[in-house]
């Protein structure tokens, strides 16, 4: 079930590692831009078949030792509509190719309109009397800011196709904490500092809003959990703050991660540690700008270089993650 | 600048409403759909088709009455890249009719990644020498839950661009308050009941994260207020929750306020009254289905039902709304 997938693919790499495809235009190489601009012009529409290209030539480097690509919607989107379409694209070369697919959209709205998101990218719609799975992917990252009415859409397509969700708890960036550790319930400080404590057992004690998230994310999809003892509803846990994801880790029992913040981030393998369970497994860790514009660095081919940096991230997470190699 | 285009639009009508553009399939009269099976069998593109000129015909009707739309991504997302197509034409021709658009993407995520959704819809990129404003909506809705490193992106293509974003604040749902009315701050109660505080003057005071949200939004664009007093950062704040609307719209005097669960979702005229400033501005009230799917109760042309509706809403804001008639 959902993440039962994703951890068979990660236990058949020995690879908990999932490459970002954040295909800003600034990360390709400029003879593949030229090339299709040279043939239509310098138009969204070619610009969006760079990124095809780039994407493919990825997926090729990686797909025997990479589990997972993560596309970020953002980089798609900012090509209009045929940025989508090479989204969509992109997204069934890389099935095709054996990967697990998370789009990173961090959707969220309410009700029918939730149902709607869940349904465009896990699910199926009737058009007449047709079914359609318009993105049909492995998992979308969802913003729980709405509360349960936003997740449990998410929730009812995800059990239904065999899917999953990633919701946002504790996230990478340097503002982060500004609201996610903000301190809840009884005793709670008003500076903002960060605390972490142990589960309620009666008395509400005070704890960081993250938490609180992570809880809440818990408590709706416990009813899907399932060999491996995760849910279909995981958590975005940033690398970059690693003991706040060493008590979620110890908190969020059946909670699969998604770990932003390796690499360009300053995570590193040792702090993304953090993030599995006992037995190494439930979670995997991102890395985008690191990989794919490798070629920056090295210079040389794109998809070697992307290939090379990957290598080298597998190798770093096998040394520090139990029974991973 | 950014939200005083929309009030010029709203006072020229003397109507603060915003119709929804929520083309659910259901809500899509059953003669525009067989049209475009029968002529492109049914597939996601002939959906997108009849969803096209569903908009087409609802915008023909409101642009003399209606100031605004909002097009709510999640339904033109579910038909895949060609529905993305859809809400892209679906903004030009609504702004080709004088309309203010708000794309309710609920879009959130960091740095680049923010910078990369904030130009997609609001900005211009570059593709080689060449500039394209991908989508160019005027405001688009934002979630918050990242921090000011998730805003402040948006911010900046708003300012260059005269554009303007809503942020989640206090929305609609029946399960706003399970993160939403967490308190935060010293002396706050364990029990997640809504407690709204006056602002701060030193001593951190208890209130909601609702609330917190809000005044980070203030914070944060504060440099950049129009002639109205409204910066460029607005708030999504639920006309179910009249109460708590009646305390943001004291405590952020500096935010316009987008207000939806106007309708179908329980709030009255009455209760979005809350919403407006004592000049009866800084706010927008948000009807989809009660407008779009209007046709179903009473029969007959959609379109003049929309409009008829339309209508029955202004009239009523009218009643209650200050100067606004």
């Amino acid at each position: 079930m959902s993440f039962a997938r994703l951890q068979e693919k990660i236990d058949a790499l020995k690879n908990p590692t999932v490459a970002g495809l954040d295909p800003d235009l600034e990360h390709i190489p400029p003879q593949v831009l030229e090339k299709y601009y040279k043939e239509h012009g310098e138009t969204l529409e070619a610009a969006s078949m760079a990124v095809m290209e780039f994407n493919c030539g990825l997926i090729d480097a990686l797909s025997d030792i990479v589990p997972a690509v993560k596309p970020q919607s953002a980089y798609y989107e900012i090509l209009g509509p045929y940025g989508v379409m090479a989204l969509h694209k992109t997204c069934e070369y890389a099935k095709s190719k054996g990967m697990y697919v998370i789009v990173d959209g961090k959707r969220n709205d309410i009700g029918s309109t939730a149902s709607a998101y869940s349904t465009a990218y896990l699910g199926a719609v009737k058009i007449g009397s047709t079914e359609y799975k318009p993105f049909d992917v492995d998992a979308l990252t969802v913003n729980a800011y709405l509360g349960s009415d936003g997740i449990k859409p998410f929730i009812e397509t995800a059990v239904k196709y065999d899917k999953a969700v990633f919701a946002l708890v504790k996230t990478s960036n340097p503002s982060a904490g500004e609201l996610q550790d903000k301190l809840i319930g009884n005793g709670a400080q008003g500076d903002g500092s960060p605390v972490l404590s142990e589960k309620s057992t009666g008395e509400p004690s005070p704890c960081a809003l993250y938490t609180a998230v992570g809880d809440l994310m818990e408590e709706i999809s416990k009813e899907t959990i399932d060999k491996n003892g995760y849910s279909c509803v995981g958590a975005v846990v940033g690398a970059t703050y690693p003991e706040e994801a060493k008590l979620l880790r110890e908190r969020l029992k059946h909670t699969f991660f998604l770990v932003p913040g390796y690499g360009a981030q300053g995570g590193s393998a040792e702090t993304a540690a953090n993030t599995f369970d006992k037995n190494g497994k439930g979670a995997i860790v991102n890395s985008s700008r690191a990989i794919i514009a490798a070629w920056k660095k090295t210079g040389g081919d794109y998809k070697a270089a992307a290939r090379e940096e990957a290598l080298k991230m597998r190798d770093e997470l096998r040394k520090v993650v139990k029974n991973s190699t």
